[in-house]
């Protein structure tokens, strides 16, 4: 394997910069053709729509278009870079949804860090879209956008680094719990990292069963709990009324350690104190809360994922958003709502426990792949994904009341 | 030839909804191809354009392409049909964007009439692109909107229903003067319609040499004069120390008529107070300021061109704003001024003096077609375009100073 670095640059630059192009799936050669794309013809849908604006979804690309939108400033584990620079990124998940959903995507880079400013931008050109993914907006900012603009907008708005990680960790989380004969009711799970990954997790995970008195969030601080200050309002939720400060102290007795942090947070001695059958979710990226490696070594009774290809059980979002814009335009839903989410966590985890396609196997060189402590999740090129996932997603949308096409 | 609204719904509805996609232009099959594109690779191009911004060109899609912005106040000759219903529109230059100059669109359909507002969304997007192309928003409006954002940003901003129009009129104005022997410098000019491509083209036309005395403006009230209150600093720019007030004053001994307003606008009595060899630019889409057979029946010394393709000398836009903007994007022009709106004049002048080659005859059903009366400018189909004219604009860009690259 060459160098990454060197091979991401050439990847990017040559022949043409970039990944992504415009392409017309109408004719566009005789007059006739541009009378009918252009003027005169282009009136009649215009006409159309504004007699009756859902026509929009009949004559536009709108219907099938989602626009990957940031202002840069929580990018990758880069942190603040800037609108400009996170465009290499935006256009990557625009990739992403094309090649595993056929959706079209327009990447939006905002140049804006005001909050209100931000929501007003991505509002007004909200009428070009199906569906709204936000993308690596810092957090708590992020919360505050998406919150606002689900409120002001009919169409769908999922902040991905949110939810769609929420969902994936969770259909696998799901799976190690009952592998591990835990059930989520009672699992004490410590998270560390309360930004948008890790704050979502957890509501996600409470929606499906998890108790708050059983959830300690762990952030840069230590603990949070009642007796920290200036708390943003999305920590204060699950402050616990505890004296323990330390990460060390949080991890005593866990079921289970759910990292979006940094490298190496999670130590020989704190996995040593855990439960017996722990779970591990070391997803911080490139480099996860603890070697897979180590923590294999220190605790044979370890049900392990990361943010990594390499190893087993990759938590990665490519499983998720795809299928759930897919499923939600579908059925043209309103939004994508916390059934819909739980849907899609179901649809992932069941997929997992039924025998995987020869295709999938050869594409990771493996003789098989059975349900159970390495396989906890679906892998990213199992054709059944597009196939089953959006299905479970529609379904749950005209289940809620929120689809407006069956 | 079948009924066009019949016809230009079932375009814009089947197969697909729509007219445009979003495609990969790097290949996203293999692990290692999604390591590059995406996670962890992408970080690298991320890092190269946070320290160099200008990497964008070399690492993203950004260096070909143009937002078409609306907020749909001025959509064809429908009026305010509100930004969603302007989407066809939109998609519809996007395709024309491509399909003649191969750059890709992002169609941005902005729901927002405040003037503020409006500058600061797009601003705030502008990251995304390396040209912005405005389209359909109201006089004045659009020239505030523009002339903003001209100053606050260093990618070309051109609002092409002002300056597209302007170009591509003004070349087949040009040789109709000379073909009528008449000098610009002295060539009385009727303007109909004082809006966007009204002022732009007078704007243009001066600055090749039409003398600001030698104008009448004429909107819906009559001629633009000092006598007249509450004009708009566009117009008042035009106002002249004149009586006169009725167009049919104003068309008294006018060499040339340039219509930018509504049908049936010039009378045939009007037409005949015309100085020897008129020029008549009818260009009211779709229906011109005087029927064609009826200006020729009534002046046989005429030249005639309207916004019609099936007339001869149709003023298309399509023949201006793809490769002014792809000479621009080609030497990443920071704006396009006004030296290069006259290299592109002049440019398209050109080409109709030339013999033309036998695919645009074939594509017309024409023997042939020479430089004179009814043939003032080249025809969209000519493959010549895409060669000629944006060299002439890259070129005019690096002699003015505001080419970035050569």
């Amino acid at each position: 394997m060459s160098d990454l670095r060197t091979d991401a640059l050439h990847y990017h630059e040559l022949p043409e910069p970039g990944k992504l192009e415009t392409g017309l799936t109408k004719p566009c050669e005789t007059q006739r053709d541009l009378s009918l794309a252009y003027s005169p013809g282009v009136a009649e849908p215009v006409r159309e729509i504004k007699q009756n604006p859902s026509d929009a979804y009949k004559y536009t690309g709108k219907g099938n278009l989602v626009g990957v939108i940031s202002n840069g400033t929580a990018v990758l584990g880069l942190g603040n870079t800037g609108a400009l620079a996170s465009k290499p990124v935006m256009e990557g998940k625009g990739m992403l949804f094309k090649r595993f959903a056929n959706i079209d995507v327009f990447d939006i880079e905002v140049d804006c860090n005001d909050t209100t400013e931000l929501i007003q931008t991505i509002a007004n050109i909200a009428p070009t879209f199906g569906g709204i993914n936000l993308e690596d907006i810092a957090a708590p900012q992020c919360f505050e956008v998406e919150n606002a603009l689900k409120s002001m907008l009919d169409i769908p708005v999922f902040h991905d680094d949110q939810h769609g990680t929420a969902i994936v960790a969770s259909a696998g989380l799901m799976n190690a719990l009952e592998l591990q004969h835990k059930k989520i009711e009672l699992a004490r799970i410590v998270c560390v990292g309360a930004g948008a990954a890790g704050i979502a997790c957890m509501n996600l995970l409470m929606a499906m069963g998890a108790q708050k008195k059983n959830i300690i969030l762990v952030d840069s601080q230590g603990i949070v709990s009642t007796h920290r200050t200036n708390l943003n309002p999305y920590k204060q939720a699950f402050a616990l009324e505890t004296d323990k400060t330390t990460l060390a102290e949080a991890m005593e007795n866990a079921d289970v350690f759910f990292g979006v942090s940094g490298k190496d947070i999670l130590t020989q001695e704190m996995l040593q104190s855990m439960a017996a059958n722990p779970i591990v979710f070391a997803m911080a990226n490139p480099d996860p809360e603890i070697d897979p490696n180590l923590a294999h070594k220190t605790r044979d009774d370890l049900i392990m994922a990361t943010g990594r290809s390499d190893y087993p059980n990759q938590v990665n979002n490519v499983l998720g958003f795809p299928y759930i814009f897919r499923g939600a335009l579908d059925v043209r839903a309103k939004e994508i709502n916390m059934e819909m989410q739980i849907a899609a966590v179901n649809a992932l985890r069941k997929l997992a426990h039924s025998s995987v396609p020869q295709s999938v196997l050869d594409g990771y060189g493996l003789d098989e792949l059975c349900y159970g402590k390495e396989y906890i999740l679906p892998k990213p090129n199992d054709p059944r994904l597009i196939n089953v996932i959006p299905k479970a997603i529609s379904q749950a949308a005209i289940d809620s009341g929120v689809a407006q096409i069956n």
